[in-house]
């Protein structure tokens, strides 16, 4: 048999993905699982993007330009520009095949093998899968539940960087911690690129999912680090529609512009079908936004109060995107979660968790922690909370906690 | 300024990239240009595919499985099942965002930095940026136009294979050749991965586009090798639908698909409506494929028998694909492409087409050849011969050649 590369053999497996054949078990004995573990809301696609599909009157869907065609990219111009960043054009915006593929373009513009990414953790899982794709490491500086996971010491940043880092990678806010990160925040993170000329690369992919009347502080309204900043978008999370592949990079940088580029025209094309929903989505989108937004705020209301009321229980406040960073009264959340789904059912039914052990790069700091997601209604949400109280209960018996 | 990464300044750029500006600017000047240089079909998509994709009734655009979705991989395994693989099952296959996405998992699958893949040149230019993206080395075996670029000697390959050899990287029907490895070809190729334990990567996307009632033999033909094989895939070609973005990976080697798999995870989710488009393409297609291919035929004869009517045109006739690659009585086709945008036209007409050095890892060997792909309609391929015939002549005088 042939052999299998290194890097494949280092990819990190998704948190929940050894919990899949579980989930699966589970619904076979028609246990109904609640989906607390993903990142796919049930919130409706905008009309105008579903309409756009059902409207197209293409005869051949043929190859996009490698940026992304014209249209969508004056689209998300005209965006960019309703968020004050009118020094931008169309040529700074590169579509890609969802914000996962302008990742792996940032990466691949910057890092060789053994380059290092500075990334506060907890950290969206995947980041480890792209950096490893490319033998990128990642260096973790720890953020903690106490301080609802800020932006940890800006020295702890500093000690940390080599003359191989090559970025600092944050999500704001943030997944899995819902954190949104300070003007001040921010701008110690501004001063740090410039002073070590390394790239800010700023995951901004839920920046309409901010709470409380707060407003997100992009890494784009830095203009001293012009040229060294990649803003990753998509609209999977703005829109709900995951499914249609469309994310795009962006940046200041003519330099990392031509750079990602060569990456783009390789691969050829971005999704065409997409393009024409995003476009359509981003016509008067203000009312869709508000509304899903009060509907996230509420559930994060909900299922926030809730979750603080069961003993043991620790669930920061999320400022923004849809989940929560909790921890719970168990010895080990891998463990907790797989019992949830082999062992645990009330009336039938019971709840999916993402353990957190992968989103920290030392897995022992997340041990007591999962990560939630509220992407399912309130009723559900209730009942998830419900199950959960329940299950804590069941389980410090079983286990002699 | 932040660093380049060497991978992105080791990017070869696309062969053509470098003359859209001339391309531009011609057009600019009023003169229409007739594209010779791209894989772009003016074939219609199915109506089937278009009509699945308008009567959608989708109210979430939601993440489709990372494997892609049961249905279209169901649809593909019927596919395959007709093609005479019955034993594949929905799990050898990994749907991806197009072609291009399945050939970066099966290098990141098979390869580590410096290993080495050996393909047969001329062969598709990104390749290189594919295999240049994970430090990956191109090792080329030529063949040559005399041949009609019929597989090189096998021991030429032998001759190559090192221990950083992973895989021999084909394309069959040809891009750019339009050449058909014969069963013979294939056994030996096979052989040579077998006693070597290394893989054959095949890219199959032409598969349907084979004339002259010739049949293509796919490398699935050689159980011996199943657990050495990858099949490239895609719906881009098959069905006229390059902007949707659907191929797949696919392999009976459950170690090749498990690691694969771990990248398809990283990246989530493939795109979904380019799924519903392709699962309905295939169903009853065949009256499609055979007017497409016949279509093709009659444009291959015609452009074949003109080109080769050209004093000093030499044009080998491609038994599949819809690429020719044609050598030309001139010193540079890099330059003379770029000549023919900068500085030919007649009656306000010009044509692009694409210079072969980019196929090559020695672009001597394509210096006196281009690439022209008989994606246009009849009359308009006959109206672009006789401007390459009149921009010849015209070329000879000016740098008297």
């Amino acid at each position: 048999m042939p052999k299998i590369s290194h890097r494949a053999q280092n990819m990190p497996a998704s948190p929940v993905r050894k919990l899949v054949p579980f989930a699966l078990k589970a619904k076979q004995k028609g246990i109904k699982v609640y989906h607390l573990n993903i990142g796919q809301p049930d919130i409706e696609t905008p009309q105008t993007a579903l309409d756009a599909v059902k409207n197209n009157d293409l005869k051949i869907f043929e190859y996009a330009l490698s940026e992304g065609n014209l249209e969508y990219r004056t689209a998300l111009n005209n965006y960019y520009h309703s968020l004050g960043f009118t020094d931008l054009t169309t040529d700074n915006f590169i579509v890609t095949n969802g914000g996962s593929e302008a990742l792996n373009f940032a990466i691949s513009t910057l890092c060789d093998d053994g380059d290092e990414i500075i990334i506060p953790e907890p950290y969206y899982a995947n980041y480890n899968g792209f950096a490893n794709t490319f033998n990128v490491n990642v260096v973790a500086v720890s953020s903690t539940i106490d301080t609802g996971f800020a932006l940890p010491p800006i020295e702890d940043f500093e000690k940390k960087i080599t003359p191989k880092t090559r970025a600092i990678l944050i999500c704001n806010p943030g997944n899995p911690t819902g954190y949104l990160y300070t003007r001040e925040e921010l701008q110690k993170l501004a001063d740090i690129a410039l002073k070590h000329d390394i790239v800010i690369i700023s995951d901004e992919v839920y920046r309409e999912y901010v709470y409380d009347g707060k407003q997100q502080v992009s890494m784009f309204e830095f203009p001293e680090i012009a040229e060294n900043c990649i803003i990753i978008d998509s609209e999977s999370k703005r829109y709900s529609m995951c499914g249609v592949r469309i994310g795009c990079l962006i940046t200041r940088s003519k330099k990392i512009h031509d750079a990602a580029m060569l990456f783009a025209q390789a691969r050829l094309s971005p999704v065409l079908l997409g393009q024409i929903a995003a476009t359509a989505a981003h016509v008067n989108d203000s009312e869709y936004i508000l509304k899903v937004r009060a509907e996230y705020t509420h559930r994060r209301n909900v299922l926030v109060d809730l979750l603080n009321g069961i003993p043991g229980v620790i669930c920061p406040k999320p400022k923004g995107a849809f989940y929560c960073a909790v921890e719970l009264p168990v010895d080990d959340t891998d463990k907790f979660a797989q019992w949830l789904l082999e062992s645990y059912s009330h009336n039938n039914e019971t709840i999916m968790v993402a353990p957190m052990s992968g989103f920290y790069s030392n897995p022992e700091l997340g041990k007591k922690q999962v990560r939630i997601a509220y992407v399912l209604n309130e009723a559900d949400l209730r009942r998830s909370v419900e199950l959960l109280n329940d299950a804590l209960q069941k389980y410090k018996i079983e286990f002699n906690l």
